[in-house]
């Protein structure tokens, strides 16, 4: 992906959508990286962190739900490749008044896991608001896009500085 | 929901997760309205406005994706209910270098539609970052959150200006 | 339904999919029977009646691919709303060199579950090809349709003799 | 599958469903072409042409509702494998009284996509079942068929003349 | 349910299976509590204490799935019908060896929610075994039963003690 | 799996779910056989045998239930990786009081199928449950373990004698 496209890959030429034919691409370990933030208030910041003690399941909840979240990709997103995932890592960081996501995806297969990456960042998002709703309902899922992707025929992306 | 609690209504007093018993609430019409955002270049977008000539699927898939992501939201979001969804729309919004996204999710049930409406902005959201990740790999989805919502033993909530 | 419309209803007015609002409907008891014919070769009945012996699994499969087909319609179809369905029985009668199909499907919710009864036939169909194509690979899943739906504030409609 | 069995190869010999066991076939590239048609009225195929403007979304709903099917087949069909798609297209061509339906199905995987190509032509025939059932209840979704399969051990089969 | 059957519901008069239509039964408030066992080793009985810290999340991801497993009730057992699950609780009790797991679902539908009860007991169960079994390859999932029901038509059951 | 850990794989040094990467690990053939029984009374045990005439369908919707649970394993257990299943038996055996259930899964992969072969048994055990739980409200799913397993880095497992 160090050269990128001028066209809309998923509609051929007369507009009509397909899943892109991958046949010929050889089946590769690739990474992705996402990441995203929850934006709400310190009062819930802080019973999430009261929450981190034994048998406290709200982050937990959230990071389950964002790693079942990569197997569902190819259902919610119709034109992605059913993948074979190798492994999913999910992390979230409690900060003064946000919930910072970060989700790590592997494969050994003919198509790259950034679709994988933002769906399991976009879920974990959505079950953290689902949890915390009732005390903020206001909070703001932010900033979901990928931050870096290794392997495939393209090599390795980083996000640029400005963007 | 114009009075908000200030614990986690989805864990216990033990902190463990659990599924809310909302066996004694009436069903009642209830509407949520969510928004979101994918902010992408110039170039995007007019693909994306080129492609609004017959046949031309971008946008379509993007509105049917997030549609059908409604009905899978209690399949996501661990400790959702499973509601009787009576009604969707989402409109896409074609902006200088974004598409905006709006979600108006109704029921009659005993429960409110915000996870629906704000499951429906994300998979819309992310399928459009499906599409146009071959040309901008920098996309970003951001500002995914509740508008308003009516209905409910709460009455109807407006998001405050300050958020 | 005696009275049909002269618009498609699943597209608003500038031709953008939503799912209807069915708000304002008040749940019936509905019912909707639909069929549908495996047309295969006699080689192949005769294979289905000699499996009609104990454990012979291959029309018990069909059936209940077809049961559960209808439990997945709302996954299946974008803009079908999820429904309660309340009964479902689904009959496979072998006949010359033909496998005909009959599904009837019950509800007591707010929209009609025609949609259902179609996806029971379709499935139960789809899996009957499923079984016999290492036999017959040619076989042909065909006039799928509605033969009467009950319930509902349009009454009852049944298959014109024409169509 | 230029020779066809004489045998159900989904039932063992006790007649006992099962997921015939494939670990001892290779991974070729296979593809599958399957068709259908759903007949209708001149009125409906005219309000379907009409929605051939920007934004119209009838068509593609049935396409991208096809294309999300290739991806639940396993899920549908009991006997079924998971399989490892590797590309979907599927055409909807309107016709004086009829919509035609063609899927084609790529993978590099054990066993063939017949049945994932009949499936993306069964869902995208009822969805358009469904949005157009307001205008004509009677639609019929006839002729579902597998038209020619290339790859694997067996090799091509295209359908022959009298079926 | 004080009085049970004579005969299986779940097929018909020729043993066809057919999902039971409970059109005339009336929505009431239902319970159903279900239990099973997980029977392991001391060692990863520890190691899932251990586990008892911030951030320890083996029990909830078990606790998560369990609860995920009701909604997903209908779409793993054939002839269940979707039901509207209003709550759901699931608790995990390390013992010496063991690990009890207890459900307990609550709806307002018109059948009982036993199965929703003990396939989120299995699934959390299984869920366990998944997390433990290169721990200990030979854990056994053992009782997962009914121990007791209310609300219906029938009114309340409790386990006879002799079974 | 002759040598077995002494922590859990599936939680990080914090204690924090994920899914294992396996990228470095290679497809190899594997097989893993699951056992489990259902408890019930002889009465029971009596219809289902008299079920096995032409068109009884108990034990076929539980064998094909089971044979279905293998393809949802990933949605269920939120660990697991999506696998290429390549075949599937389950049996059931007729016992005085009991339903004797056997699993055998199939794959070559690169992780094993044992969490594959015990769903089939709790998904089938669960089926018979609900299919005979009007005549035995009872009944008890029993003894879910893995009884074998072969193939991967670590060969061949067998049940020890006292467990």
């Amino acid at each position: 992906m160090s050269a990128t496209n001028s066209e809309l890959s998923h509609t051929d030429a007369h507009g009509a959508a397909r899943m892109v034919d991958v046949s010929d691409k050889q089946p590769t370990s690739r990474t992705a990286v996402a990441t995203g933030v929850v934006r709400t208030t310190a009062e819930v910041v802080g019973l999430l962190r009261r929450d981190g003690l034994p048998k406290g399941d709200a982050l937990a909840t959230a990071r389950i739900a964002g790693i079942m979240g990569v197997k569902r990709t190819p259902d919610l997103i119709p034109l992605c490749h059913p993948i074979a995932v190798s492994g999913v890592t999910l992390d979230l960081t409690l900060q003064e008044t946000e919930v910072a996501i970060t989700a790590t995806v592997r494969t050994t297969d003919r198509t790259g896991v950034e679709m994988e990456a933002l769906t399991a960042v976009a879920v974990a998002g959505l079950t953290l608001h689902d949890m915390i709703k009732a005390v903020d309902p206001a909070a703001v899922l932010d900033a979901i896009r990928v931050d870096r992707k290794d392997g495939g025929k393209t090599g390795s992306w980083t996000r640029p500085g400005d963007r």
